[in-house]
């Protein structure tokens, strides 16, 4: 068996212009883009591996994913020169690992870590209309972060998933659950040991409905152990959320 | 004479769609644009007239601009909102406010407030990429903050300013100018009684070369005294700069 690097890589991207991670039929996608990217600079057919799925518009500071190459000649801390030479600019390698071999993006990580950040001003901002939930309706911050403190610990978050998951188990544990305030700028912060798909936009269309008083704050212990997804907020939209870290 | 109004606009743009503030013939501009959307909904011919021209690339959150209109029907409160819902997603009005007939967003104004962003890390940023000017050499930002002093006060500044100006008058006054750092975000902001053409971006293109070594920064008060445009720097890229406010 011939010798084979594993390279884990962090990733930026701004998600705006994708169709998500994921290849996919229709869009062109993150991981398809990188792929490319990297066989151009590897000269060999690789395939790149995510720490898991972003949805269309979701971005990502600290996207984390590995492939296996039996290329030898690029120094590790060349590798993200030479891979971005090849990129978009609106998809960053920020970092390359070498890796042992049964290094996993996936499987090997312990956590996540996710912000979401809300515009809650007037106008909406020219500038940030695509990385940022703009929202006109004043809301009550206080209420959000005493209702973000609900989802610390383990749960069962069934209601809190989107109903097409194949997931069986959906006991997860949240070990960071808070708000930033910086003027009109929200920003929810959730770290924990892994998220059901949808997961944080759920739980953050949650919060902002405590935030307008449509949901009580201290009914959210009972809305999660209902385990009932008509019980929750809706899902929020995509663009405000970005994948911070994998933690491994 | 009929009555008319004098609107005055603060606006938030993105400039990196557009060839800049003023009407041209090539590519669409940011004048342009607004004067289509105000002209949809007074229901008139009406021309805008900005603080000053952005070029292409560079970004406003707070230009200031003015038109008149006969049209009193809307209430100044809901102006914003009935521009915007006629306008791009990367151009907002973020406040209208009725001045005096003589109000004029140019001659009025007493001064101005510039941001360039500079974003100093090695593989640069995808989300930040047309929003910071991506500079790998490390900068020393010390010698940078110390340079910028020299600024300060009135000078003549034919030496920071496009060589194909008409302007005769090139005294400016320089109340501020300084650096903020945040982890590889280095923000300079100037503020001063008015800026010849590209006079930011040539102030902020020497003091990068400050930061590198080229120009020592003690040399500062002789460059801007010899008045020769081939004594300061480059003119630094336009996708760094903000004007951040128009003073009255």
């Amino acid at each position: 068996m011939s010798f084979e690097r594993n390279i884990q890589l962090i990733i930026e991207y701004d998600g705006s212009n994708y169709c998500g991670w994921q290849v996919q039929k229709n869009g062109i996608s993150i991981q398809e883009v990188l792929n490319k990217a990297i066989q151009k600079i590897m000269k060999e057919d690789i395939c790149i591996t995510g720490s898991g799925r972003t949805d269309a518009g979701v971005h990502a500071l600290g996207q984390s994913a590995h492939f296996k190459t039996h290329n030898t000649s690029i120094p590790i801390n060349k590798i993200p020169f030479a891979i971005n030479s090849k990129l978009p600019k609106d998809i960053r390698i920020q970092e390359a690992i070498e890796r042992d071999t049964d290094f996993h993006s996936r499987y090997s990580a312990v956590g996540k870590i996710y912000e979401y950040k809300i515009l809650n001003n007037e106008h909406g901002s020219a500038l940030d209309y695509n990385r940022m939930y703009h929202i006109r309706e004043r809301l009550d911050v206080d209420k959000m972060r005493q209702a973000a403190k609900s989802f610390l610990g383990t749960h069962d978050f069934t209601g809190f998933s989107s109903v097409n998951s194949s997931v069986i188990n959906k006991v997860r544990t949240i070990d960071y659950s808070d708000f930033d305030i910086d003027g009109t700028h929200i920003i929810y912060t959730v770290r924990g040991n892994g998220f059901l798909y949808n997961m944080v936009r759920i739980i953050i269309g949650t919060l902002m409905q405590v935030g307008k008083g449509k949901i009580n704050h201290k009914d959210l212990p009972m809305i999660i152990d209902s385990k009932e997804r008509t019980k929750a907020g809706p899902t929020a939209p995509a663009h405000g959320l970005y994948l911070q870290k994998v933690l491994y």
